[in-house]
């Protein structure tokens, strides 16, 4: 009776625990001058979608909506400021 | 009849969306070797309790639980690597 | 005879110490498969341009030139992964 | 005629760029009330030292030095408030 346990998937290992996606809900209603900065996370094996953390000109941090088109505007203009 | 929205509580302003906790779920089982950088966000208004989210050595994103005992170490092992 | 402090400026409230740029030096030479997060910074007063800082799939943080127009393509790819 | 670089040192990869500190100047005079999260990114290969990044109450990012005991204070007062 083999007590190992199942080989780990892709690129995890011994003591990496569960990853997860971090946002549990998002929000399509921040707007641009309320963002100081904004993470973009990539999708993986853990959680199959992008994810998008801004954080707020008071500190904050809230997941935004990745298919809210309004991010591709928020980072554009992050770029061009 | 008023269609002003309620005033917004605390440090939010409009475009602030709906902050909240970025955890959905924690884990105790990260190991110290595998972690790369630790975030400690401070409670607030939005979300009642500490959170921590730690970048392991793959670049993966994992809330840890506040809780554990485990991150105490983990900070003060950091600071004296 | 007033010991008071010049005025901080802008957003600035005692206890913020002196904000700056966190990239000293930047690099365009990082690969989109390389990339696990990509955290866009806006700019500030206390730092004149905007700032772009990867995290890379061994965990290591890596200031990224935002004038590369790698990096349009590299978060525009992300959200289409 | 071998035109292969040189073997990339530790965990870097092909277009792993070249990781560094990402705090030029650190400062030890912000307030814990002026907190809202603290990032600590662990000593690598290419940065001897760890990292600690403020992000303050108005968005802003800030490099914190890790040797002043107030961080140690900073992380337990977060845990315990």
């Amino acid at each position: 009776f083999s007590t190992a346990s199942a080989p780990l998937p892709g690129d995890l290992e011994e003591g990496d625990g569960n990853p997860h996606c971090l946002c549990p809900e998002t929000t399509s209603r921040v707007r641009f001058k309320r963002i100081s900065s904004l993470e973009v996370i990539r999708a993986s094996l853990y959680c199959p979608s992008p994810q998008l953390i801004a954080t707020l000109k008071n500190g904050l941090k809230i997941c935004v909506d990745p298919k809210a088109t309004l991010y591709k505007k928020i980072i554009k203009k992050i770029f061009e400021s």
